[in-house]
């Protein structure tokens, strides 16, 4: 396939903007790739490591000509950055992201817009743990899912135009309204991350378990909330103060089913336990069924036999 | 290293059991090797598979003439099993487990001991989240810690014989008090388990969000809980029936701090946000520097590049 695009400009140079650009190099979307970062040593870092054909701090700079601006910021940062750069903005273009919530980062970004300027937000279901440039590769997008969420009377030839990129990325797409978007997500990756930072931090905060013995025994279980829980604390905390409704609701029956579970162990109730435990097996194997995790035990974590 | 038992007899032939029985045949530990299930069609996997020497249904004849006797069975099984093995039990002969709970199996066992039987429970702290013969490894455990609770008047040469029999298998060896064991798995372990079936079963139950929505997005996170919430119903339920005690403190502690959490998400408070999300990062470095999980992305899940 062709050249799609003429510019993309990607803001943002960590773990997701950095795949995205390594992506784009890679199935040779456009002409002149921008990458943007208002870090100059991530700036250095990523030249470094060649993801892109042009570096630029100055953000107006970064987007002028661009016929897709990505930005791959924390969601808290995009109605300055949406501000900054509008005056900038070619007619004509595209503006999407890669922000973990939908309904905020269309609301921040929207009065800013120039008419004739398409904003479409996005949302690739795909990440590590890890943090920066050197974080990122090419194929974190490949058979996960990327979210759109186009406003009603969004233009068709600019959906089609970005749903084929995140395609050529290997992705599959899905058109999902941003507020069904910001209820879905909150319960499989809001939620979790949550619960996941607080274990992590009760556990590190007890007076009779010390925080070496934590440590020596997280192959019981604990360990797997460690990986999430060294997540980006700037885009998580953003994460939690842009999605408050939908996260305290999911909260709110998380908690339930919780105080639930903890009648049950107190009362010996073992059948409600039990038929939780049943029932949970059975997701994990649709999980796997759909391609959406690996069948190897333990995560595949390495043995050495 | 020449052959250290007589005879071994492992009761469970499931996971753990299973692999005690190959890191054992690995090490060449005994000059014969008994397995015991209570299910035929377990028993013919483990006969398939090579486990052991000799291939037993019936628990008294299993037990007799061994020197040592390894329960690997879920801990509401310790007492009745303890009840019906004891009169077969040789003098001299040591007794151990690798339940996940240690105060209780104790409790459960020790009544049935004959004079000159020699009770020390044992925990290995290493799994995955597959059940049965075929799911287990000789590997399993190293690398390992196993703790070991015996009583204050132990045996000294039954003691050594029992940790000597474990550094074998390549695990490391901590001796504890059975009470401060299950307060430390509890929040390393058995907490973690809670949490991660719980959100499972809260995922499952919405209606606003879809159980095939659930399984699409569940790379945002929600897939990594979903792996320890398959792990085996019976093993669990009995777990937390027998560690009641530690399991509701520690999760009236977690329940304390999420909702803290849920009070700064609320207020907006993203100071206290940021503060736990860079504070539990830390967590997941030490535990990767100390040999207790891969520092690879994503579990180093397989990407293509």
């Amino acid at each position: 396939m062709s050249v799609q695009f003429g510019q993309i400009t990607i803001i943002g140079a960590g773990l997701i903007g950095s795949s995205v650009a390594r992506a784009i190099q890679r199935c040779a979307a456009t002409a002149t790739l921008v990458l943007c970062d208002k870090d100059k040593d991530v700036l250095a870092e990523a030249k470094a490591l060649r993801l892109a054909d042009i570096y630029q701090i100055d953000l107006v700079k970064a987007v002028t000509n661009s016929d897709l601006v990505i930005l791959a910021v924390p969601v808290g940062a995009m109605a300055a950055i949406g501000e900054m750069m509008a005056p900038a903005l070619k007619t004509g273009a595209i503006v999407t992201d890669v922000g973990s919530v939908k309904a905020s980062v269309f609301k921040a970004l929207k009065p800013f817009m120039p008419e004739g300027v398409h904003l479409i937000p996005g949302h690739p279901v795909a990440g590590t743990e890890q943090s920066g440039p050197s974080a990122g590769f090419a194929s974190l997008f490949e058979d996960r899912w990327c979210i759109l969420t186009p406003p009603e009377d969004c233009d068709k030839v600019a959906l089609k135009a970005l749903t084929a990129l995140w395609e050529k990325f290997g992705s599959k797409i899905e058109i999902m309204e941003a507020e069904h978007h910001d209820l879905v997500l909150a319960i499989t990756s809001h939620v979790p991350h949550l619960i996941a930072y607080n274990i992590v931090g009760t556990a590190s905060d007890l007076e009779e378990v010390t925080s070496s013995e934590v440590i020596k025994y997280s192959a019981g279980g604990f360990r797997d909330f460690t990986r999430i829980a060294a997540s980006d604390p700037t885009m998580w905390r953003d994460v939690f103060l842009n999605n408050k409704d939908a996260v305290l609701e999911m909260l709110g029956r998380f908690s339930e089913d919780l105080t639930a579970l903890q009648r049950a162990i107190r009362w010996e109730d073992g059948d409600a336990l039990y038929k939780l435990f049943t029932r949970t097996r059975e997701i994990r194997r649709k999980i796997i069924d759909a391609g959406q995790d690996d069948a190897k035990a333990d995560f595949g974590r390495p043995h050495k036999d």
